[in-house]
This record gives structure tokens, C-alpha cells and sequence, in this order.
């Protein structure tokens, strides 16, 4: 009898699962997912759900439009433009949309778009970002970079980080900040290629969520202007409330030209797009024909519509805020001396674990046995940043102050369990 | 009161309709589509609900699914393994899958896959085809060539025609094409490219669906492989059943390495993908690490399953190569003497509009007037080829001969009303 696990190796080679002990889902309800043998976990790490595992109102909206029409965009659809005026409306200083199907097809044509408004090819980014899995977004990926990333035309700058801010405080950071915006800047220049864009989750996900004042990206932001690049805001992880603000950009304070979005905005049936003003799009147009066939059909649309209807009538953005400062309160109050620094955008937290609070050298070893322990534990999260040592917890958004409460309950027993690592590091 | 189209300008900018008068969609049930008014019509366009319109199996699946579970391929699921041990089961030769969203996303991927496995860069295309969106796969379109197609590592071979063809037989355009792959290989060779590949569409879709002998490809085929390429059907268009058989690769005998799938494959659901040999894919595993958030997801792999257990269940391949035969028998019979040929692959038919069958030249004015003319008569297809003069007919799967004689009954009266055209052609 072949197992699932050597089935999957069969059918999909080493594509990658979470946890040692992979875990076998066969439902999910709100922030629970069950496993084929009935166990229940707390999902404390999906953030495409951002409704809840199999939301009512978007099982209704796709089921319904499903029944009556799943075409493409060449013909006229009101349940498309209704969408279309709600998502801008809800998108300050964006008038216009162009919808794809992944974040990383949004992040393509965004980069896409650059080019065209701006005649130049450079991108600066930051050092530990991704945005995505086509062959040009993926040369911006600095976890697992591509074999194929030979295109030439990225700038990257550092990544900030607020427990260790290069120069020693965060003001001496935001100084070195804009100086590797400018050095990037330089450098395109220098290669013949301009610089097109920067390319910014505006809460820096991927470098663990540094806390950052509001303002920092300011200067960055001018001189990528002066240098004739856009702003491209990757709301991918951020957008649909996660952060207490409906978007990224509005909670660390940026003014995007184009923003794409992915993830929460179907919770779950394949919709991503991008935004920008009505003049940029036009002028985007006359360089880029594009039309995908799947994307903007009218179950798109109506899922869309339905994260959105449900954001706004459950106050879900300020609901995170909430549970999202309760959880990292929690967090903070934990006793273990390695838990070095608990930093939270609404209900995305992030908890470095070092291994002792005056190095404060990130421990990876640890970090994956709470993981794994969490996940024995019954509840489901990950880690990421450049070291590999900050718990990512980012759960559907209806999380209340209980689970909140029963993961830092959990986590504390966890790492009770599991002692700071102190001999080398695994590769 | 802003129209319709006065607001899908300001929110969708230039973003293209179908006719001069674009149709209003709000219902889809079988091979019929309704519009806002109330007014119904034959579908002989769309070959994404291969199915028909809002079929109820692939409706019950995506609505019991999203109901149940919808999340990332990182966590074991019965669902996924299921689909995709039918899914490869029955694609003749391939073992192992990835699932995408679009058929743009399978496509830029299987690109890469051809750089991973053969270290070169160099694309053989054909010189009308269409591959999709993405910033690497849209340099090979040649209708709407993008601003940032300078990748430089495309050579293009010309694109059989079965009307007029090179060197004046079948024979002596085989010969003619065989070279034109030797010389494209030399090329890229040239250029320091090497050959990754040759991406084809068995049938040749966006060349209007010339008729080839079975083995017109072996050549190329042969020659590919031996310049160290691999062999790519892209089979977004072909694939599903439309060509009587399941695969156009089958029905034109080719024998792929990767074969890349969209479209029909979730009638409506966001899912594509790729399928390969278990050592191929092992060896593009080792250079190229993807997850794609969306898809794989479980409401993807059931709307999948739905689309070949009903292909199956209604022996849908089998009735479109029977109707199709009857629908090309219907057209042939037409008696307009601009009807110059008209090919057939199942239910995929193609037929040509010419100034006069002497000459043989394209009619793209008339071929346009007949598109609208059917619109308002209540049928919808489309043109497509190198000069646009050939009607695209590729209706949902269920197509009945009713609905067929309807069809060619409505084309005699439309061009009856429609002659051909004799001044200069729109440019």
C-alpha cells in the first residue's frame, strides 16, 4: 500500500511540505483545520483564508456565480465592474485595476508596467524579499534564488531590522536606508539600466516585520521619484487588513503609483491583481497588450466582493488591530529569556528567538523545534526571515483574544520544552 | 448614468471587448449564453467550459470544496494526490505534475524547465503562435508583440499553411519546414543561445489550424532532440478532448517532454499546469524551487476531476470529433465562393475567408463583418490566423449537430448579406 507521503513523491517530486511529520488537512472552519484522523489544529499561519477557512459568505458567492457564469473579461459584466468600483474605491488614490490570477502574475506585469511608464529596466528591492515565481519576479527572490536569475537588473538594499539596527539605533538605520537607496540608485545608473522601480512590501514580511516609524520610507521614496522610478507597493501579504489598516501602505504611511494585491483577496479562489491611477494605466496600455483568460471572470468578482462585503460588516481590520496587540502582549509577558523581540502589524506577529538577550544572536535550531513542538501541540505557524529565527504567526483574521491566548499558553509550555540552542547552527 | 462601457474605460482602461457592439454576459447554461436583455445566444467561441457553460458537475465540486477546504499544496491532501495520479494517468508518457493557475504561469515555468535540463536558452517557435502573458513567455507572441520582447533568445520557424503552402505541396512545404528548424537551431547556436526547446501547439491554433499529415513534426522533432532540446506541447488550447482526441499532441502524433495544460482544465476554475516524466521533473527539481500559493489547492484538483470524469462519463472526445466532422461536412457545403477551406480538429474548426478561391487571398475586412454579423445574428465566434481572415470556431464540447446546422445555416444567410470585400483592406 503506497503512503500519501510516497504518493505525493510520485505525483509532485520534492515539492516542499511543512513539518517534519507533514500534516494531512481534509477541512478547515474559522481559524481550525482538521487532519484525516480528526485531530483539530489552530491555524495560526494562513493568511489567504483571511475570512476563515471556508467562509460562508464566499463558499455562497463562488458557488452561485459558479452555477450561473465563469467566463472571461471580453464581454461586459456588471458583477465585474461592481467589483472593480468597490476594490478601488477601497484603495486610496487608485482608480483603475487590471486583475490577474496569482500575486506573482501581478507582480510580473507590475514590473512590466515600470518598464513602460518609465523607459528604464533597474529594480531596486529589498535583500530578503519575494514577490513571486515567474521567471522575472523570481530573480527578486533571495530564498531560494533562481538558477535562471542572470537578468542584470536588480539593485537590492538592505534590509531594516529594529533589533539590530546597522549604525545602533533606528535613526542611524533610516540614515543608512536611504543611502543604499541612493548607492542602488547609482549602481543602475552605472549598468546602463535605469531605475524602473522600487519594488516594497510595505511591512517587509519576508525580513520579519521590522518595526519601523511611520515616515521611514519617505526619503527612499522621493529619490526613487527623482531618479524617474515609480513605487510599486506588493500587497500581497499585507493588503485585505491584516495590519489594522486595510492596506500596508496606509499603516506604514507611503504613497504607492501602482499596487499589487494576491492572497486574502478571494480567501482562497485564485484572484490577484494590481492597481493604479486612471492616467498610468492608459499609459501602461499603449506599451502592454494584456489579457488573462481566467482572470476578472465573474466568480473572481463575486468572491472579491464577498472578502470585501466581510472585511467592512464584521470590522475585521480592527478587529486584528485588536487581537493582533492582545496576542503580542502575550507574547511579550512569556518569561523564556530567548524570546528576544515580539513585533506585530495587527495580526501579523513576528517573535524572534535568540539565543541569549545581550548577543542577540537569532537561533534557527530553536526556532524549527517550537515550530515542529507547535505543530505536535495542535497549533499550525512558521518561521521566516534572513536567519530563519522569527516565528511567523499571521492567522485568518477572525482569530479572537482566546486563541490568542491558547497559542501563548502553548508556546510557553513549547518552549519550556525546548532549550536555547548553544551548539552550531544546521547549514 | 455612467454606462456600462463608460464604466469599464474608467475602471479597465483600453482593456479589449469582443465587437463592435460587446455583448452584455449574465447567464451561461450548456452552449448558450444570455445577455442583459434577455437575449440568448450560441456560444461557438468559448473552449474553456469545454463542458458547457456552468455545468452542474464542476459546479457541485467547486462549491462542496470551497466549503470544505481551500488552501496551499504544503499540507497532504487525498484530493490533490487523487487528481493528479487520474490527471497523469491519462496522459500518455507523463508521470509527475505541477499545478499552476494559468496556462501563462505553466508555460513560463516549462521554459525554465527547458534552461534547467538543457543549460541552453534558445526557443524555437513558430512564427504566429500564442504562449501566454507572463514577461518570459510573451516575447513569443507574435499577434500584440510586447514593448519588452528583448530577450533575444526566440528564433522563429514559419507557420505551416495548408492553403498555400510553402514551395506548393504538403510534401514540399514538410521538406521546407524541417529546414527552417535546422536553420533556427544553427541560428540560435550562433547567437551562443543553444536549443532549450521547441514550444508548439500540436494544432497550431494561432495559425489557423493548418491540416498536416500525422509525422509532420517527427523531423523537427528529431532534430530538436538531437541539438539537446527538449519538446514542449503547450496543450492549453488542444488539450481536453476538444480535437477528438483527449491530447493534440495524440491526434497529430508527437511524442512531448513537458506538456503544458490551462483553459478546459477546471471548465472556469483557475487551474493549469505542467506534466513530465519522473526523472525530468527530479532533474528541474534540483535547479528550480516552486509553490505557487494558489494553486494545487483542493478546489482546483476537484473542479479538475469533474472535468475528466464528465469527459470520460459523456464520451465528450468521441462526440466532438463526430460533430465536428458533420460541422466542417455543414460548412464545406456552403456555397460561397470566399469559403476557401475549412479544416477541422474535433471541435475546433477553421475556415477561411478569401477574396476569390482563384487568388486565395485573405479576406480579413469580410472575415471581421462576418464575426459581427453572426454576433447580431445571435452566434458568437471569433477570427484568428496570420492575416485574421479565418472564423474561429471552437464551441463548448456538447455542441450538438443541431446546434451545428444551426450555426452554418446562420452563416449561409450572414454571408449571403456579407460580400467579399474588393478595396483595400483596414490596416
Amino acid at each position: 500500500m503506497e503512503t500519501a507521503l510516497a504518493r505525493r513523491h510520485r505525483l509532485m517530486g520534492t515539492s516542499r511540505l511543512f513539518y517534519d511529520a507533514p500534516v494531512h488537512i481534509v477541512r478547515g472552519e474559522g481559524v481550525w483545520l482538521w487532519d484525516d484522523a480528526g485531530r483539530r489544529y489552530l491555524d495560526a499561519y494562513n493568511n489567504v483564508p483571511v475570512l476563515g477557512h471556508a467562509h460562508p459568505a464566499v463558499a455562497e458567492a463562488v458557488a452561485r456565480q459558479t452555477a450561473r457564469l465563469a467566463t472571461h473579461s471580453r464581454y461586459l459584466s456588471d458583477t465585474l465592474l461592481d467589483y472593480l468600483d468597490r476594490l478601488t474605491g477601497a484603495l486610496p488614490g487608485m482608480e483603475s485595476a487590471v486583475l490577474t490570477c496569482t500575486g506573482s502574475e501581478a507582480n510580473d506585469l507590475a514590473l512590466r508596467a515600470a518598464h513602460a511608464l518609465t523607459g528604464a529596466t533597474g529594480i531596486v528591492a529589498t535583500a530578503y524579499c519575494y514577490h513571486g515565481n515567474t521567471k522575472a519576479v523570481s530573480q527578486l527572490n533571495a530564498t531560494n534564488p533562481p538558477f535562471d536569475a542572470e537578468q542584470g537588473n536588480v539593485a537590492r538594499v538592505f534590509a531594516p531590522d529594529s533589533l539590530r539596527p546597522r549604525g545602533g539605533s533606528v535613526e542611524a538605520m533610516h540614515t543608512a536606508f536611504t543611502a543604499d537607496i541612493h548607492r542602488a540608485i547609482a549602481d543602475l545608473a552605472a549598468r546602463g539600466r535605469g531605475t524602473s522601480c522600487l519594488m516594497l512590501c510595505p511591512i517587509l514580511t519576508f525580513e520579519g516585520l521590522p518595526t519601523l516609524p511611520k515616515g521611514f520610507f519617505d526619503e527612499a521614496v522621493a529619490a526613487i521619484r527623482a531618479a524617474g522610478g515609480i513605487v510599486i507597493a506588493d500587497e500581497v501579504q499585507a493588503g485585505f487588513g491584516r495590519t489594522g489598516a486595510l492596506w500596508g501602505f496606509e499603516h506604514v504611511g507611503l504613497t504607492p503609483d501602482i499596487v499589487t494585491m494576491g492572497k486574502a483577496m478571494g480567501n482562497g479562489y485564485p484572484v490577484a491583481g494590481l492597481a493604479t491611477r486612471a492616467d498610468l494605466l492608459a499609459r501602461i496600455q499603449e506599451k502592454i497588450y494584456y489579457f488573462n483568460t481566467f482572470a476578472a471572470n465573474p466568480v473572481a468578482a463575486a468572491a472579491g466582493m464577498a472578502v470585501l462585503d466581510t472585511l467592512a460588516a464584521d470590522h475585521l481590520p480592527a478587529h486584528a488591530a485588536r487581537t493582533g496587540a492582545h496576542l503580542a502582549a502575550r507574547l511579550r509577558a512569556l518569561p523564556d529569556p530567548g524570546l528576544a523581540d515580539i513585533r506585530n502589524a495587527g495580526l501579523f506577529v513576528a517573535a524572534e528567538l535568540v539565543r541569549d538577550p545581550e548577543s542577540n544572536a537569532p537561533d534557527p535550531t530553536r526556532t524549527k523545534q517550537v515550530v515542529e513542538g507547535m505543530r505536535h501541540a495542535g497549533i499550525l505557524l512558521s518561521a521566516v526571515g534572513p536567519s530563519g529565527n522569527i516565528l511567523k504567526i499571521r492567522p485568518p483574521l477572525p482569530f479572537s483574544p482566546e486563541h490568542a491566548d491558547l497559542l501563548a499558553d502553548t508556546l510557553a509550555d513549547v518552549l519550556a520544552a525546548t532549550p536555547p540552542h548553544d551548539g552550531p547552527h544546521e547549514a
